[in-house]
Protein backbone atom coordinates (compact mmCIF):
# COMPACT_ATOMS: atom_id res chain seq x y z
CA UNK A 1 0.00 0.00 0.00
CA UNK A 2 1.32 3.48 -1.16
CA UNK A 3 2.07 5.88 1.66
CA UNK A 4 -0.35 8.27 -0.04
CA UNK A 5 -3.18 6.32 0.83
CA UNK A 6 -2.60 6.47 4.55
CA UNK A 7 -4.33 8.42 7.22
CA UNK A 8 -2.34 9.33 10.33
CA UNK A 9 -4.38 10.77 13.27
CA UNK A 10 -7.57 11.49 14.73
CA UNK A 11 -9.28 14.56 13.03
CA UNK A 12 -7.97 13.78 9.71
CA UNK A 13 -9.62 10.17 10.20
CA UNK A 14 -12.72 11.63 10.76
CA UNK A 15 -12.58 14.33 7.94
CA UNK A 16 -11.41 11.63 5.77
CA UNK A 17 -14.52 9.46 6.87
CA UNK A 18 -17.06 12.40 6.73
CA UNK A 19 -15.96 13.66 3.14
CA UNK A 20 -16.95 10.04 1.79
CA UNK A 21 -13.07 8.66 0.96
CA UNK A 22 -13.47 4.80 1.38
CA UNK A 23 -11.24 3.29 3.93
CA UNK A 24 -10.12 0.01 3.92
CA UNK A 25 -9.22 -0.74 7.37
CA UNK A 26 -8.55 1.52 10.29
CA UNK A 27 -5.59 0.72 13.22
CA UNK A 28 -6.26 1.37 16.82
CA UNK A 29 -3.03 1.40 19.36
CA UNK A 30 -4.42 -1.22 21.62
CA UNK A 31 -6.36 0.71 24.90
CA UNK A 32 -6.55 3.81 22.94
CA UNK A 33 -9.24 5.88 24.46
CA UNK A 34 -10.96 9.21 23.98
CA UNK A 35 -14.23 11.44 22.44
CA UNK A 36 -12.66 11.53 18.81
CA UNK A 37 -11.95 7.33 18.95
CA UNK A 38 -15.65 6.78 19.80
CA UNK A 39 -16.58 8.97 17.21
CA UNK A 40 -14.41 7.56 14.81
CA UNK A 41 -16.06 3.99 16.13
CA UNK A 42 -19.49 5.42 15.22
CA UNK A 43 -18.55 6.55 12.21
CA UNK A 44 -16.63 3.11 11.06
CA UNK A 45 -19.87 1.31 11.89
CA UNK A 46 -21.93 3.62 9.75
CA UNK A 47 -19.47 3.14 6.65
CA UNK A 48 -18.87 -0.58 7.07
CA UNK A 49 -15.18 0.18 7.91
CA UNK A 50 -13.47 -2.63 10.05
CA UNK A 51 -11.10 -1.39 12.47
CA UNK A 52 -8.09 -3.76 14.15
CA UNK A 53 -6.31 -3.10 17.62
CA UNK A 54 -2.67 -3.66 17.60
CA UNK A 55 0.21 -3.50 19.82
CA UNK A 56 1.90 0.08 19.25
CA UNK A 57 4.88 -1.24 17.95
CA UNK A 58 2.53 -2.17 14.78
CA UNK A 59 1.78 1.32 13.72
CA UNK A 60 5.35 2.73 14.40
CA UNK A 61 6.43 0.28 11.65
CA UNK A 62 3.79 2.13 9.91
CA UNK A 63 4.66 5.48 10.08
CA UNK A 64 6.96 7.43 12.66
CA UNK A 65 4.40 10.28 12.56
CA UNK A 66 2.69 11.75 15.62
CA UNK A 67 -0.68 9.11 14.88
CA UNK A 68 -2.20 9.52 18.03
CA UNK A 69 -2.58 5.72 18.50
CA UNK A 70 -4.78 5.64 14.92
CA UNK A 71 -4.32 5.50 11.30
CA UNK A 72 -6.08 4.08 8.51
CA UNK A 73 -5.62 2.83 4.56
CA UNK A 74 -7.53 4.84 2.17
CA UNK A 75 -8.98 2.52 -0.08
CA UNK A 76 -7.75 2.83 -3.99
CA UNK A 77 -10.92 2.03 -5.05
CA UNK A 78 -14.54 3.25 -4.07
CA UNK A 79 -16.70 0.99 -2.17
CA UNK A 80 -20.82 1.08 -3.26
CA UNK A 81 -23.29 0.19 -1.60
CA UNK A 82 -25.02 -3.45 -2.63
CA UNK A 83 -28.91 -2.54 -2.50
CA UNK A 84 -27.67 0.49 -4.21
CA UNK A 85 -25.62 -1.29 -6.95
CA UNK A 86 -28.43 -3.73 -7.72
CA UNK A 87 -30.69 -0.48 -8.46
CA UNK A 88 -28.79 1.05 -10.66
CA UNK A 89 -27.64 -2.25 -12.55
CA UNK A 90 -31.41 -3.14 -13.03
CA UNK A 91 -32.18 1.02 -13.80
CA UNK A 92 -29.60 0.69 -16.26
CA UNK A 93 -31.52 -2.13 -18.11
CA UNK A 94 -28.98 -4.67 -17.85
CA UNK A 95 -29.19 -8.22 -15.90
CA UNK A 96 -26.88 -8.73 -13.15
CA UNK A 97 -24.17 -10.42 -13.22
CA UNK A 98 -22.21 -10.55 -10.28
CA UNK A 99 -19.30 -11.89 -8.74
CA UNK A 100 -18.82 -12.62 -4.73
CA UNK A 101 -15.18 -13.44 -3.78
CA UNK A 102 -15.95 -16.03 -0.80
CA UNK A 103 -12.08 -14.90 1.05
CA UNK A 104 -9.77 -14.63 -1.86
CA UNK A 105 -6.20 -13.64 -0.33
CA UNK A 106 -3.84 -13.01 -3.13
CA UNK A 107 -3.87 -9.87 -4.81
CA UNK A 108 -3.54 -11.53 -8.10
CA UNK A 109 -5.54 -14.07 -8.36
CA UNK A 110 -8.10 -11.00 -7.35
CA UNK A 111 -6.75 -8.69 -10.05
CA UNK A 112 -7.20 -11.53 -12.49
CA UNK A 113 -10.60 -12.05 -11.74
CA UNK A 114 -11.82 -8.18 -11.92
CA UNK A 115 -10.57 -7.97 -15.18
CA UNK A 116 -12.39 -11.02 -16.66
CA UNK A 117 -15.18 -9.78 -15.03
CA UNK A 118 -14.75 -6.58 -16.66
CA UNK A 119 -14.21 -8.89 -20.34
CA UNK A 120 -17.32 -10.96 -19.82
CA UNK A 121 -19.79 -7.83 -18.54
CA UNK A 122 -19.83 -8.81 -15.11
CA UNK A 123 -20.98 -5.30 -13.20
CA UNK A 124 -19.81 -6.19 -9.88
CA UNK A 125 -17.81 -7.62 -7.33
CA UNK A 126 -18.83 -8.81 -4.21
CA UNK A 127 -16.52 -8.94 -1.36
CA UNK A 128 -16.01 -9.26 2.61
CA UNK A 129 -14.33 -6.47 4.55
CA UNK A 130 -12.56 -9.05 6.36
CA UNK A 131 -10.33 -12.03 5.08
CA UNK A 132 -9.76 -11.30 1.50
CA UNK A 133 -6.64 -9.81 0.09
CA UNK A 134 -6.89 -5.56 0.41
CA UNK A 135 -7.73 -3.93 -2.79
CA UNK A 136 -3.88 -2.26 -3.00
CA UNK A 137 -2.11 -0.67 -6.18
CA UNK A 138 -0.64 -4.50 -6.53
CA UNK A 139 -4.49 -5.71 -6.89
CA UNK A 140 -5.27 -3.12 -9.53
CA UNK A 141 -2.08 -3.41 -11.49
CA UNK A 142 -2.74 -7.35 -11.63
CA UNK A 143 -6.67 -5.97 -12.87
CA UNK A 144 -4.94 -4.01 -15.48
CA UNK A 145 -7.04 -1.26 -14.35
CA UNK A 146 -10.12 -3.39 -14.05
CA UNK A 147 -11.06 -3.09 -10.30
CA UNK A 148 -11.81 0.49 -11.42
CA UNK A 149 -14.44 -0.38 -13.86
CA UNK A 150 -16.89 -2.47 -11.96
CA UNK A 151 -18.63 -2.18 -9.06
CA UNK A 152 -17.06 -2.97 -5.94
CA UNK A 153 -19.28 -3.62 -2.83
CA UNK A 154 -17.94 -4.35 0.56
CA UNK A 155 -20.19 -6.27 2.73
CA UNK A 156 -19.91 -7.01 6.15
CA UNK A 157 -21.58 -10.77 5.84
CA UNK A 158 -22.05 -12.02 2.91
CA UNK A 159 -24.80 -14.42 4.35
CA UNK A 160 -26.40 -11.10 4.61
CA UNK A 161 -25.54 -9.93 0.85
CA UNK A 162 -26.74 -13.27 -0.66
CA UNK A 163 -29.96 -12.31 1.53
CA UNK A 164 -30.52 -8.89 -0.34
CA UNK A 165 -29.50 -11.02 -3.88
CA UNK A 166 -32.05 -13.01 -3.25
CA UNK A 167 -34.79 -10.84 -2.74
CA UNK A 168 -33.95 -8.62 -5.70
CA UNK A 169 -34.29 -11.91 -7.52
CA UNK A 170 -30.85 -13.07 -7.97
CA UNK A 171 -30.01 -16.63 -8.37
CA UNK A 172 -26.18 -18.24 -6.15
CA UNK A 173 -24.55 -20.12 -8.00
CA UNK A 174 -21.67 -21.96 -6.43
CA UNK A 175 -18.90 -24.53 -7.46
CA UNK A 176 -19.08 -28.01 -5.70
CA UNK A 177 -16.52 -30.68 -7.16
CA UNK A 178 -19.51 -32.99 -7.12
CA UNK A 179 -22.42 -31.16 -8.52
CA UNK A 180 -24.03 -33.22 -11.35
CA UNK A 181 -24.60 -29.78 -13.44
CA UNK A 182 -21.90 -28.60 -15.58
CA UNK A 183 -20.77 -25.00 -15.67
CA UNK A 184 -21.93 -24.90 -19.49
CA UNK A 185 -25.57 -25.79 -18.05
CA UNK A 186 -26.08 -23.34 -16.06
CA UNK A 187 -28.78 -20.70 -16.72
CA UNK A 188 -26.89 -17.50 -16.63
CA UNK A 189 -29.47 -15.69 -19.03
CA UNK A 190 -31.31 -15.08 -15.48
CA UNK A 191 -29.96 -12.60 -13.23
CA UNK A 192 -27.26 -14.20 -11.61
CA UNK A 193 -24.23 -13.94 -8.71
CA UNK A 194 -20.89 -16.87 -9.08
CA UNK A 195 -19.73 -17.37 -6.07
CA UNK A 196 -15.63 -17.94 -5.77
CA UNK A 197 -14.07 -19.55 -3.20
CA UNK A 198 -10.52 -18.91 -1.55
CA UNK A 199 -7.24 -20.87 -3.02
CA UNK A 200 -7.11 -23.29 -0.45
CA UNK A 201 -10.02 -24.07 1.37
CA UNK A 202 -12.89 -23.43 -1.36
CA UNK A 203 -16.38 -21.61 -0.51
CA UNK A 204 -17.25 -21.92 3.17
CA UNK A 205 -20.04 -24.40 3.73
CA UNK A 206 -22.45 -21.84 4.94
CA UNK A 207 -22.16 -19.90 1.84
CA UNK A 208 -22.71 -23.04 -0.36
CA UNK A 209 -25.77 -24.15 1.51
CA UNK A 210 -26.92 -20.43 1.08
CA UNK A 211 -26.72 -21.18 -2.53
CA UNK A 212 -29.38 -21.74 -5.28
CA UNK A 213 -27.56 -23.85 -7.42
CA UNK A 214 -24.37 -25.95 -7.43
CA UNK A 215 -21.99 -27.00 -10.58
CA UNK A 216 -18.94 -27.83 -11.62
CA UNK A 217 -16.06 -27.13 -14.36
CA UNK A 218 -15.47 -30.58 -15.77
CA UNK A 219 -12.08 -31.72 -16.29
CA UNK A 220 -10.25 -34.54 -18.73
CA UNK A 221 -7.39 -34.82 -16.69
CA UNK A 222 -7.03 -36.35 -13.38
CA UNK A 223 -6.11 -33.32 -11.53
CA UNK A 224 -6.67 -31.59 -8.73
CA UNK A 225 -8.11 -28.42 -10.01
CA UNK A 226 -7.67 -25.13 -11.99
CA UNK A 227 -6.01 -22.22 -10.47
CA UNK A 228 -9.04 -20.06 -8.77
CA UNK A 229 -8.99 -17.22 -11.16
CA UNK A 230 -8.47 -19.34 -14.19
CA UNK A 231 -12.00 -21.11 -12.82
CA UNK A 232 -13.39 -17.44 -12.58
CA UNK A 233 -12.74 -16.72 -16.25
CA UNK A 234 -14.15 -19.78 -17.60
CA UNK A 235 -17.63 -19.13 -15.99
CA UNK A 236 -17.85 -16.04 -16.60
CA UNK A 237 -16.95 -16.49 -20.18
CA UNK A 238 -19.75 -19.22 -20.21
CA UNK A 239 -22.12 -16.82 -18.93
CA UNK A 240 -21.10 -14.24 -21.46
CA UNK A 241 -21.65 -16.91 -24.56
CA UNK A 242 -24.89 -17.44 -23.17
CA UNK A 243 -25.96 -13.93 -22.63
CA UNK A 244 -24.44 -12.85 -26.19
CA UNK B 1 16.06 -21.30 -7.41
CA UNK B 2 16.92 -23.36 -4.61
CA UNK B 3 20.36 -23.90 -4.25
CA UNK B 4 20.15 -27.72 -4.65
CA UNK B 5 19.52 -27.36 -8.22
CA UNK B 6 22.85 -25.58 -8.60
CA UNK B 7 25.58 -27.28 -10.18
CA UNK B 8 29.39 -25.66 -9.90
CA UNK B 9 32.20 -26.40 -11.38
CA UNK B 10 33.29 -27.80 -15.19
CA UNK B 11 33.30 -31.91 -14.00
CA UNK B 12 30.59 -31.72 -12.11
CA UNK B 13 28.80 -30.20 -14.70
CA UNK B 14 29.59 -32.63 -17.44
CA UNK B 15 29.15 -35.39 -15.63
CA UNK B 16 25.35 -34.04 -14.72
CA UNK B 17 24.52 -33.41 -18.53
CA UNK B 18 26.45 -36.88 -19.63
CA UNK B 19 23.76 -38.17 -16.69
CA UNK B 20 21.37 -36.83 -18.69
CA UNK B 21 19.99 -34.63 -16.07
CA UNK B 22 18.45 -31.55 -17.42
CA UNK B 23 19.92 -28.32 -17.31
CA UNK B 24 18.42 -25.01 -17.41
CA UNK B 25 21.34 -22.82 -17.97
CA UNK B 26 24.71 -22.54 -18.23
CA UNK B 27 26.44 -19.14 -16.98
CA UNK B 28 29.88 -18.69 -18.24
CA UNK B 29 32.88 -16.18 -16.85
CA UNK B 30 33.86 -14.10 -19.38
CA UNK B 31 36.77 -15.06 -21.02
CA UNK B 32 37.10 -18.32 -19.24
CA UNK B 33 38.74 -21.07 -21.83
CA UNK B 34 40.42 -24.49 -21.41
CA UNK B 35 39.48 -28.00 -22.77
CA UNK B 36 36.59 -28.88 -20.35
CA UNK B 37 34.88 -25.51 -21.29
CA UNK B 38 35.11 -26.76 -24.93
CA UNK B 39 33.78 -29.77 -23.98
CA UNK B 40 30.72 -28.53 -22.09
CA UNK B 41 30.16 -25.65 -25.25
CA UNK B 42 30.32 -29.08 -27.16
CA UNK B 43 27.58 -31.07 -24.94
CA UNK B 44 25.42 -27.81 -24.41
CA UNK B 45 24.92 -27.18 -28.04
CA UNK B 46 24.29 -31.63 -28.80
CA UNK B 47 22.08 -31.12 -25.16
CA UNK B 48 20.20 -27.84 -26.51
CA UNK B 49 20.84 -25.89 -23.60
CA UNK B 50 21.48 -22.12 -23.53
CA UNK B 51 24.86 -20.74 -22.27
CA UNK B 52 24.90 -17.26 -21.15
CA UNK B 53 28.64 -15.40 -21.02
CA UNK B 54 28.57 -13.21 -17.39
CA UNK B 55 31.17 -11.16 -15.65
CA UNK B 56 32.53 -12.62 -12.31
CA UNK B 57 30.65 -10.74 -10.15
CA UNK B 58 27.61 -12.73 -11.24
CA UNK B 59 28.90 -15.88 -10.26
CA UNK B 60 29.90 -14.63 -7.05
CA UNK B 61 26.79 -13.53 -5.98
CA UNK B 62 24.94 -16.97 -7.18
CA UNK B 63 28.07 -18.83 -5.04
CA UNK B 64 31.23 -18.20 -2.94
CA UNK B 65 31.94 -22.03 -3.60
CA UNK B 66 35.10 -22.82 -6.40
CA UNK B 67 32.84 -22.74 -9.70
CA UNK B 68 36.10 -22.55 -12.16
CA UNK B 69 33.98 -19.86 -13.73
CA UNK B 70 31.38 -22.39 -14.62
CA UNK B 71 28.04 -22.77 -12.77
CA UNK B 72 24.36 -24.45 -13.93
CA UNK B 73 21.42 -24.50 -12.97
CA UNK B 74 19.42 -27.99 -13.01
CA UNK B 75 16.10 -27.96 -14.32
CA UNK B 76 13.27 -29.09 -11.97
CA UNK B 77 11.69 -30.73 -14.56
CA UNK B 78 12.54 -33.16 -17.20
CA UNK B 79 12.63 -31.51 -20.86
CA UNK B 80 11.75 -34.20 -23.75
CA UNK B 81 12.35 -34.52 -27.49
CA UNK B 82 9.50 -32.96 -29.31
CA UNK B 83 9.25 -35.14 -32.11
CA UNK B 84 9.44 -37.98 -29.81
CA UNK B 85 6.98 -36.47 -27.73
CA UNK B 86 4.57 -36.34 -30.74
CA UNK B 87 5.52 -40.37 -31.30
CA UNK B 88 4.85 -41.20 -27.85
CA UNK B 89 1.45 -39.07 -27.52
CA UNK B 90 0.25 -40.31 -31.60
CA UNK B 91 1.74 -43.89 -30.19
CA UNK B 92 -0.82 -44.22 -27.34
CA UNK B 93 -3.91 -43.17 -28.92
CA UNK B 94 -4.28 -39.74 -28.15
CA UNK B 95 -5.26 -36.71 -30.27
CA UNK B 96 -2.13 -34.35 -29.64
CA UNK B 97 -3.23 -30.69 -27.99
CA UNK B 98 -0.47 -29.07 -27.31
CA UNK B 99 0.34 -25.11 -25.86
CA UNK B 100 3.36 -23.45 -27.03
CA UNK B 101 4.25 -20.62 -24.99
CA UNK B 102 5.83 -17.99 -26.91
CA UNK B 103 7.99 -15.64 -23.99
CA UNK B 104 5.62 -16.38 -21.02
CA UNK B 105 7.76 -14.20 -18.47
CA UNK B 106 5.58 -14.71 -15.62
CA UNK B 107 6.49 -17.57 -13.81
CA UNK B 108 3.04 -17.98 -12.08
CA UNK B 109 1.02 -17.33 -15.08
CA UNK B 110 3.06 -20.81 -16.28
CA UNK B 111 2.18 -22.63 -12.98
CA UNK B 112 -1.44 -21.68 -14.06
CA UNK B 113 -1.22 -22.38 -17.88
CA UNK B 114 0.60 -26.03 -16.72
CA UNK B 115 -2.50 -26.42 -14.22
CA UNK B 116 -5.25 -25.67 -16.99
CA UNK B 117 -3.62 -27.85 -19.70
CA UNK B 118 -3.37 -30.84 -17.35
CA UNK B 119 -6.98 -30.11 -16.19
CA UNK B 120 -8.12 -30.02 -20.17
CA UNK B 121 -6.39 -32.46 -21.23
CA UNK B 122 -2.99 -31.53 -23.31
CA UNK B 123 -0.43 -33.50 -23.40
CA UNK B 124 2.52 -31.04 -23.94
CA UNK B 125 3.85 -27.78 -23.63
CA UNK B 126 6.67 -26.41 -25.90
CA UNK B 127 8.41 -23.19 -24.58
CA UNK B 128 11.44 -21.85 -25.94
CA UNK B 129 15.02 -21.86 -24.69
CA UNK B 130 15.27 -18.33 -24.31
CA UNK B 131 12.61 -15.61 -23.05
CA UNK B 132 10.46 -17.28 -20.82
CA UNK B 133 10.22 -17.49 -17.03
CA UNK B 134 12.33 -20.02 -15.64
CA UNK B 135 10.56 -23.56 -14.53
CA UNK B 136 11.58 -23.41 -10.88
CA UNK B 137 10.40 -24.25 -7.68
CA UNK B 138 7.70 -21.05 -7.83
CA UNK B 139 6.31 -22.23 -11.52
CA UNK B 140 6.24 -25.44 -10.18
CA UNK B 141 3.83 -24.83 -6.77
CA UNK B 142 1.85 -22.13 -8.94
CA UNK B 143 1.51 -24.87 -11.43
CA UNK B 144 0.24 -27.11 -8.21
CA UNK B 145 2.57 -29.68 -9.89
CA UNK B 146 0.77 -29.76 -12.69
CA UNK B 147 4.54 -29.05 -14.84
CA UNK B 148 5.16 -32.72 -13.36
CA UNK B 149 2.62 -34.46 -15.09
CA UNK B 150 3.03 -33.03 -18.68
CA UNK B 151 5.77 -33.13 -21.22
CA UNK B 152 7.60 -30.12 -21.58
CA UNK B 153 9.48 -30.20 -25.16
CA UNK B 154 12.03 -27.46 -25.15
CA UNK B 155 13.07 -26.12 -28.26
CA UNK B 156 15.91 -23.23 -29.90
CA UNK B 157 13.55 -22.51 -32.11
CA UNK B 158 9.59 -22.14 -31.98
CA UNK B 159 9.64 -21.16 -35.89
CA UNK B 160 11.47 -25.01 -36.01
CA UNK B 161 9.14 -26.61 -33.82
CA UNK B 162 5.92 -25.37 -35.93
CA UNK B 163 7.73 -27.01 -38.82
CA UNK B 164 7.65 -30.29 -37.00
CA UNK B 165 4.32 -30.24 -35.85
CA UNK B 166 3.13 -29.01 -39.42
CA UNK B 167 4.99 -32.19 -40.62
CA UNK B 168 3.20 -34.39 -37.99
CA UNK B 169 -0.49 -32.95 -39.26
CA UNK B 170 -0.56 -30.81 -36.17
CA UNK B 171 -2.41 -27.47 -36.70
CA UNK B 172 -1.49 -23.96 -34.95
CA UNK B 173 -4.09 -21.91 -33.43
CA UNK B 174 -3.04 -18.34 -32.74
CA UNK B 175 -4.59 -15.72 -30.98
CA UNK B 176 -5.03 -12.60 -32.88
CA UNK B 177 -7.16 -9.26 -31.33
CA UNK B 178 -9.09 -8.85 -34.45
CA UNK B 179 -9.86 -12.30 -36.21
CA UNK B 180 -12.99 -12.94 -37.42
CA UNK B 181 -13.19 -16.76 -36.15
CA UNK B 182 -14.43 -16.91 -32.41
CA UNK B 183 -12.28 -19.68 -29.77
CA UNK B 184 -15.22 -21.73 -29.83
CA UNK B 185 -15.81 -21.74 -33.69
CA UNK B 186 -12.11 -23.65 -33.77
CA UNK B 187 -12.16 -27.32 -34.66
CA UNK B 188 -10.58 -28.97 -31.51
CA UNK B 189 -11.30 -32.34 -32.19
CA UNK B 190 -8.15 -32.46 -34.79
CA UNK B 191 -4.33 -32.45 -34.00
CA UNK B 192 -3.50 -28.58 -32.57
CA UNK B 193 -1.36 -26.79 -30.57
CA UNK B 194 -2.52 -23.33 -29.19
CA UNK B 195 -0.11 -20.54 -29.09
CA UNK B 196 0.05 -17.89 -26.16
CA UNK B 197 1.88 -14.56 -26.45
CA UNK B 198 3.91 -13.24 -23.97
CA UNK B 199 1.70 -10.79 -21.48
CA UNK B 200 2.49 -7.53 -22.81
CA UNK B 201 3.59 -7.60 -26.31
CA UNK B 202 1.38 -11.09 -27.30
CA UNK B 203 2.31 -13.60 -30.48
CA UNK B 204 5.38 -12.52 -32.72
CA UNK B 205 4.43 -11.76 -35.72
CA UNK B 206 6.95 -14.60 -37.44
CA UNK B 207 4.88 -16.86 -35.11
CA UNK B 208 1.70 -15.75 -36.21
CA UNK B 209 2.09 -15.74 -40.00
CA UNK B 210 3.29 -19.80 -39.47
CA UNK B 211 0.02 -20.21 -37.71
CA UNK B 212 -2.72 -21.96 -39.36
CA UNK B 213 -6.12 -20.17 -37.60
CA UNK B 214 -6.19 -16.95 -35.80
CA UNK B 215 -8.86 -16.72 -33.53
CA UNK B 216 -10.14 -14.30 -30.88
CA UNK B 217 -11.74 -14.96 -27.64
CA UNK B 218 -14.92 -12.83 -27.59
CA UNK B 219 -15.44 -9.82 -25.56
CA UNK B 220 -18.69 -8.44 -24.05
CA UNK B 221 -17.17 -5.80 -21.96
CA UNK B 222 -15.01 -2.45 -24.30
CA UNK B 223 -11.48 -3.89 -22.09
CA UNK B 224 -8.19 -4.75 -22.94
CA UNK B 225 -8.25 -8.26 -22.53
CA UNK B 226 -7.95 -11.25 -19.89
CA UNK B 227 -5.23 -12.38 -18.10
CA UNK B 228 -2.91 -14.76 -20.39
CA UNK B 229 -3.52 -17.35 -17.84
CA UNK B 230 -6.58 -16.61 -18.03
CA UNK B 231 -7.11 -17.14 -21.52
CA UNK B 232 -4.90 -20.34 -21.98
CA UNK B 233 -7.21 -21.59 -19.22
CA UNK B 234 -10.45 -20.43 -21.57
CA UNK B 235 -9.06 -21.53 -24.99
CA UNK B 236 -8.07 -25.14 -23.40
CA UNK B 237 -11.51 -25.40 -21.84
CA UNK B 238 -13.62 -25.32 -24.98
CA UNK B 239 -10.85 -27.31 -26.60
CA UNK B 240 -11.40 -30.48 -23.49
CA UNK B 241 -15.08 -29.05 -24.20
CA UNK B 242 -15.41 -30.34 -27.74
CA UNK B 243 -13.43 -33.47 -27.52
CA UNK B 244 -15.36 -34.80 -24.41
Amino acid sequence: MKNSSLIIGRQPLVEAIESGRAIDKILFQRNVSGESIGEIRKLAKQHNIPIQQVPPEKLHTVTRANHQGVIAFAAIVQYMDLQQSIDHIVGSGAIPLFVMLDGITDVRNIGAIARSAVCCGAQALIIPDKGIAALNEEALKSSAGALEKILICRVNSLLKAIDILHLNGIKIFATEMKADTKVFQLDFSEPCCVVMGSEDRGIQSYIRKASDQHFTIPMAGDFDSFNVSVAAGIILYEAMKRRM
